[in-house]
């Protein structure tokens, strides 16, 4: 039995070899390198892992090779997609099967919003379903916008939906206002590539799903903050953030995490699979700049 | 070697049983009523074919069925939806292998519409597969807008890009544009449910592709409008239009169509897979009057 | 005292010269022209009456025209656009002093649809302002989705909020359910070009706002209809339904509709305030053909 | 002849009273305290400014009183929203005979985006109007997406759009591409709250047009980096960061803005109008937290 879901869930990237087929010694070393950082969880197949790029027997590899790497060291979150509620059950039966401790589920794609059909949605899951299931509440990729008393809905009607991944601007206050509508009946977990982190935890969220490259600093935020040294957890964020600033710079983003992670040999080819922006000579100088700068800060962390 | 497309291409439903899996039978049934309209050519997973809720697995099944369900007696073209390039390539290949005869593809989701990146993916594309290619011009779908500039670029530079599906409204202006630009270097089809059939094929296109569930109608039109009959066609199109009309509701009209093959005794089940409106009685009622009145006019057609 | 809005309301174009200034005799000219075709209300300043391309001194300026010229004859009905709610409150208190009888406020943009923010602004409105109130419900042109539980309750909460535009398709089964949650106490309008006018009637709506060039039609199948004689308004319908449909082509509409009042002698000059479509050669051809044949129909009514 | 536009040109919020009418002396306090801090330029009826929410009268008001009040100190740039050709054109002349020095022009909403009908709207601004043109390339905002060859074609077709508000991300490659393109024919401003301001000038911007709440700071790091001081312009930029950053929030920002200009003294109230998210409690206290620990942090600068 895993323990509940709470801390730093660490988003996986999908490392890809110059082919552009998928790396799968780079995704154990990527699952390796997490776990040294001390993440309490890991998150595959998610939009920085570009399951919109992969086909469905691809999704299944990286499931596969990730739960039998991780050996139950922690738990493994799968995300599915939005896809038609009979795939999505067919998916889910198919990752638990492997192993997977839970399914992060974006809302469908319905050609318009209705709260009626999204709770269907979710109840029907869970129904079929035995894991649990992360809501995914993104709404710049799903295009649902969920307000807080529909999210408290799906919460009161679909059992197995205990946790939330919150990245629906502002975090802070709709983070709060679920906490006052649910109390500790959901489980929040923030994302928005770090940029509101400490403000999130403050706000009452359970932990964060992101794929900063440097997973050991988030870590030690909240480490920091769970213990009450909230002014510690500060100063360690506020040296990190013109970076995860700059690895949140939309369309570019990916491709700078994959470049870090590069420069740290967590991963051969730093390549995004196309459509989508690789690095230019440009972001690579100005992120080489923003590191240096950062490490002649004095601090026993080096970028 | 398959003719080259034009005229009435059919855009075929994925049927479904009661239990929501895939009708194969009823696939079959299809595909016969389709060929016994006279229709030029079939289409398989479009928007209409539910292709967005089919795993890739039922995909290649519906496929592989099409194609030797038809035996080469018309051209079948497939939906590829808008996914990474080399997920679309290696699916390309599959249908190229089973024996498609075109490949319909949707711009891929870029974050951002980029003229160099559009143009880049069907050249890529058309270098790693053999089949020709239908580019698929329908901006709600895909959230790509692509000017008849861009569309003529392609066309340009990819050779084998040689058809358009064009579903950007208003279609007949377009359609003018592009024949300006491309002369008869593009065969363009329309598509929008057949509510401007009439006005494209006056502004020069080459046919159409769409679902409506009465095909043998959308063939007379074409073959009255060849031979130079363009009244005959227009009377017979104009008798049409309530039913097309009706049947082109937004979210509502998949429903309609598969209730109206249901009634025709084409398919078992007109079941539309969830998430997805399925059909109403107040819809079931108008459709019957509008069919019942329809009918009281004279000819020699009847709904 | 106007009598409560329902039937064909004529939401009216803004005719300009060929400076592109607003011609207020044709203004005159139109207001004259469906009065004569025995509408029983006119909506000026929305989309078709270019609303968005105007500025604040000349929507003044038409509402001026239009009461005036009207006499208390008909109701007439004014957009208020989406601006603050200072903004909508000031407008409306002048539109009321002018003498409007009716607002008609679409849904602010709010950068997230969020319920009780926009119970709150229909409130707040109601508060400040003694006008009735048309909610518009056209999720294209606001970007706000309103689902029927939101709608209802607009309705409960604001006292005012007795009429609903709906644009929001498919509008029949929309039309069906808000009649089953609110019974007669909400007056529901179509519109969407009058392309489900028939249906969305038999679904239960009160009247129809919109533009199409021939309201002396609308007029006749609104008659009918009331009378109970449904298959003879279907009849009419049925017969318009070619030219309704052309009319209503996304972005060439306002330009077709504008050029048949110009035709018909109502308005000197057809234009669309740029930026905005205006007619092309090919379409004046279409729509000169599409009238020819439509008028070799035996029938008491010629285009 | 005012010297030609570069370095920080700060966003004016525009201040209301408790009553939510335009506070004019607020208004006066505003420019002063931008005035104070060395800023080059001012930008007035911006999105920060509210302008979206200001009748067209309140708009001229805040446009005079700013005019008179900066008394030609320094440039004085007025957003035009947008709207019509004809309405954008009448307001560019209103305010240019007011005296501002330049037109910030949003691309108007076209139902299409079309690089034709975009180009033609610049020129013929241009050909009415005497002012310089900033091209304001906000695709949020606007629904539009320029690519650079379309900047650059209107660059080159358009004499006086002279300058570009670029907060299309990511700015840096897209700054670069454009300076690539058109070399020095273009001053481009970055903006996005300021999140990317030393990699955008890193990547060739001239300045930027935004409204963070301390332009000092903004004012010293754009000084720091035109001395060729890189690495102390990043020092001061990477200190305030947790603060910009904070102060970025979507939906939630500007209510920060106002809430800081409130704390310093500099407008009395810090109300957003309405519809739109004014500071909640816990905002007011993570703001106060945030600048607390910044200010423990050893610098001559006090926030």
């Amino acid at each position: 039995m895993i323990p509940d879901l709470e801390g730093v869930l660490y988003v996986l990237p999908t490392p890809f070899r110059e082919d552009r087929q998928i790396d799968l010694r780079g995704l154990d070393s990527v699952v390796e390198f997490a776990l040294r950082s001390k993440v309490q969880g890991l998150v595959i197949l998610g939009i920085t892992g570009e399951a919109h790029k992969l086909s469905d027997r691809e999704k299944v590899e990286v499931v596969d090779r990730v739960v039998s790497r991780v050996g139950r060291r922690v738990p493994v979150i799968a995300g599915t997609g939005n896809l038609s509620t009979d795939v999505t059950v067919s998916f889910c039966k198919e990752i638990e099967r492997i192993g997977v401790d839970a399914a992060m589920v974006l809302p469908p794609k319905l050609a318009k919003p209705d709260d009626e059909a999204l709770v269907s949605y979710y109840k029907e899951l869970s129904q079929k379903v035995g894991l649990p299931i992360v809501v995914q509440d993104e709404p710049v990729t799903s295009g649902i916008f969920m307000g807080p008393l529909l999210i408290a809905k799906i919460r009161e009607q679909v059992d197995a939906a205990r946790y939330l991944k919150l990245e629906d601007p502002p975090t802070t206050t709709k983070a709060s206002k679920l906490r006052s509508l649910l109390g500790d009946k959901i489980k929040i977990f923030g994302g928005l590539s770090a940029l509101y982190f400490l403000e999130e935890l403050e706000s009452g969220t359970d932990g964060i799903m992101t794929g900063f490259a440097y997973p050991e600093v988030l870590v030690r935020i909240y480490e920091l903050f769970v213990k009450g040294q909230v002014d510690e957890a500060a100063a360690v964020y506020y040296r990190c953030l013109p970076l995860i600033r700059y690895e949140a710079q939309p369309l570019l983003g990916l491709a700078i995490r994959k470049q870090i992670l590069h420069r740290r040999g967590i991963i051969e080819n730093p390549l995004v699979r196309p459509p989508g922006a690789n690095i230019d000579e440009l972001t690579k100088k100005q992120l080489s700049r923003l590191i240096e700068r950062l490490n002649q800060t004095q601090s026993d962390f080096k970028f």
